[in-house]
């Protein structure tokens, strides 16, 4: 790779070039990752999204980015780590990015079948005085964030509360006792926020910090402010220098997404007629009703992610002499696909987009920010043709599954199939995902990396 | 983009700085380019056959090439070529990157609507005097390897008998006439190859070339040999210097495929208890056994994708003063898809990784060679949780569709899911598709294109 080295040694040598030819002290050169991680965002939904926002042949900004990629996600067996399995959850794979190492689906910075803690990147980048910012539009202790500062046996440890009774389904309880502090724990995922030293923490998930914090008297919320962290609960409230740390919940639990099917329809089943009943290919199928996307009243009031990502931004820039890590989820891509909700998805999609245009704006200013973007795992969704090929045989052919058939502002059709399983949420895939990277990126990343090389990417380039 | 503009100075100073340094004469520096399509390869397919091949950890020689973009397929709607379509099929998108053109899926070289001909690579390359090679495990009148010799308005128009009486599906047919030579056509897929020029031909499709051609009483083979190709229908014939034109039919239609599912098993239904009559969540499901992938014994005496494209490169290079363009497709990655059959999509995407492996060899000797790696369009098949992700719920969660299992020999169960449809042919998806190149394509090839710019790609470096 001959452009690689070239690349590197350019820019190692762009502090010397600088004070060279104009004689000026030599500007730090820290360096900030910004890691923007579309929560099952494969090359389905992004194709999805395209199709919808800018047409077939239009491009995302995503699309834009210089630099691609493609990433190997990979987990293991609880009860055999030793063993693969083939599709993972955000909780592994955000694991395998924040750590580089490999888990089991579930887990949260600890370690398959033996439970131990795995060192972080909150916690590598604090004993280099990085600030950390986390910005999503779940809640902040859902999986994704929650990797990059916690450390529990099961991402269902969200708060106080949880640890003693939470019920994950109908009836399945999920055991966060090893976690317990009266056990040696470090405490449910919101109370190891507080503790953790980041710095910015913007999204939804009030609930999880409502609750008294094990073994006090005191909100987690409450020891947030003790702990120097400004609490807001409202985007009016995000505007303004805040100074300090900030902790953002704008919402109870995973805040309301952008967009909608119309009148609130999701994906659905495809009718057939009565002769059908004999024989799958008797009788006829008629398809959903083509639909619009429409705004989403629940919506109303949230910031932006967009908006969010830049009060991170200034916030974690107010003292210019050091760097920053800052991760950036868009995390209803795969909420909405897990309720085949494909305008849903879209919306959420355009969300990144737009944290995306922030993070470039701050990288033309600030050319030492090498910014990521990628998904933790594949997701459901598939587009299909709008009638099937072999509609010409005219018999009742029709998908197994769901349908969402989305009017595209293109003048055209497109049919997003979930066929995934038969319950009411679908399940993730085993796609190896994308990978991006603005120009910073160009010669430091191979075409195909594992997930756990993206933790080595992103803790190169901030302690190099 | 600094890389792009230092690699493609490097090159482009490559010879003066050869002949400075040695003082010898400047070898020709004709661009070769080799341009390998996987049929309905998209990232699901390569990962299934990643996870089977060399383990979710290890890499593929596919994954090993050092550049990756990603393609966007884009076709458009027959009675109204200004609107879009979401899902291509193999003959438009082959069209796409023969012509650079954009048409609807069935066509072959022609436009959506109008049914012009579209100026293909080969008649290019030919006023050129570059040297063509095509090689499938298709047949060679199929449509990726058709859509860069011939003109027809449906890829079902492969011979002189199809174009009168061609049954597409059962009762379906397709009006081939205005192709027939007599109505001013062009004539058939086989008939327009062996007119074409093209100099290496090998693959499938004996049965194409058997019939009278229109308005002859000489078959399109006897044909083929008096306009010069040295016919020859077994891998032995493949051995040894043929001189001149080359035509290689090695089955009557599709090559068969080197594997298949033990005992020759595809996807199958998750079986469902009594109870699970009276509602989906009653009950119990008994998925699919996993199973093994084994030699398919009709692959015996085939000569592979490998040794095939070998033996083109050894044909179109007698002439070191030429440069030459090369098409490999492995096309049954797609087609066992369509049948359900993931044994047999790894086993012919294993095949491509080996032809990609007779490719970079001959790169390594020859760096004017640009290798690209593509798909045509995306396909069924996803990756599944080897048990549902709410198995602790329960209940009969299975995928609606059919599922195959199959034991990777990492030791553990890939869970392949087929649900586009309830017919006996899954359809086609609209996921955007990889592209890949060597060494060559680094600096030359943005991270996402639309399918037409590969022409580009192709014959700018060809023709530079």
């Amino acid at each position: 790779m001959v452009n690689s080295s070239l690349s590197v040694s350019v820019r190692a040598l762009l502090p010397l070039l600088l004070a060279f030819l104009g004689g000026f002290s030599i500007p730090a050169m820290a360096g900030n990752v910004i890691l923007i991680i579309g929560d099952g965002m494969d090359d389905n939904q992004i194709t999805i999204a395209r199709n919808y926002l800018v047409g077939s042949r239009g491009k995302l900004l995503v699309d834009r980015l210089p630099l691609r990629s493609a990433v190997q996600v990979v987990t293991v067996d609880e009860e055999n780590p030793q063993r693969p399995l083939y599709v993972a959850d955000s909780a592994n794979s955000a694991t395998s990015m924040a750590t580089g190492a490999i888990t089991s689906p579930g887990r949260i910075g600890t370690t398959a079948g033996s439970d131990k803690d795995i060192v972080n990147l909150v916690e590598l980048a604090k004993q280099h005085s990085i600030k950390i910012g986390l910005v999503t539009t779940a809640s902040i202790t859902d999986a994704t964030p929650a990797s990059f500062y916690a450390h529990v046996n099961d991402r269902g440890c969200e708060n106080p509360s949880a640890m003693v009774d939470f019920e994950k389904y109908a009836g399945v309880i999920v055991d966060c006792s090893p976690d317990l502090k009266a056990n040696g724990g470090l405490g449910s995922i919101s109370e190891q926020l507080i503790n953790s030293g980041v710095d910015v923490a913007l999204g939804g998930g009030m609930k999880h910090f409502t609750p008294d914090a094990e073994g006090s008297k005191s909100s987690v919320l409450t020891l947030a402010t003790q702990a120097g962290y400004t609490v807001i609960g409202n985007a009016d409230q995000l505007a303004g220098d805040h100074g300090g740390k900030l902790l953002g919940l704008f919402s109870p639990s995973t805040m309301p997404v952008r967009w909608h099917g119309e009148d609130g329809r999701s994906a659905e089943k495809p009718e057939t007629s009565f002769m059908n009943m004999f024989h799958p290919m008797l009788g006829s199928v008629t398809y959903p009703e083509p639909m619009n996307c429409e705004d989403n009243p629940d919506y109303a009031g949230m910031p932006s992610l967009a908006s969010m990502s830049k009060v991170a931004l200034t916030e974690l820039t107010a003292d210019t002499n050091t760097s920053f890590f800052l991760m950036i989820e868009s995390a209803s891509i795969d909420k909405q696909a897990h309720e085949r909700k494909a305008c849903g998805s879209i919306g959420e999609l355009q969300q990144l987009d737009e944290a995306l245009a922030v993070a470039l704006e701050f990288s033309d200013a600030n050319i030492d920010t090498l910014i990521l973007v990628t998904a933790d795992h594949g997701h459901a969704a598939q587009i299909l043709s709008e009638r099937t090929i072999y509609e010409a045989l005219g018999v009742p052919i029709h998908s197994p599954g769901l349908v969402a058939r989305i009017k595209t502002p293109e003048g055209a059709v497109m049919t997003v199939n979930y066929a995934t399983n038969n319950f009411v949420s679908e399940e993730h895939t085993g796609i190896s995902v994308p990978l991006l990277s603005n120009s910073v990126g160009v010669g430091k990343i191979p075409a195909m990396i594992t997930q756990p090389e993206i933790f080595t990417i992103v803790k190169d380039y901030l302690l190099d």
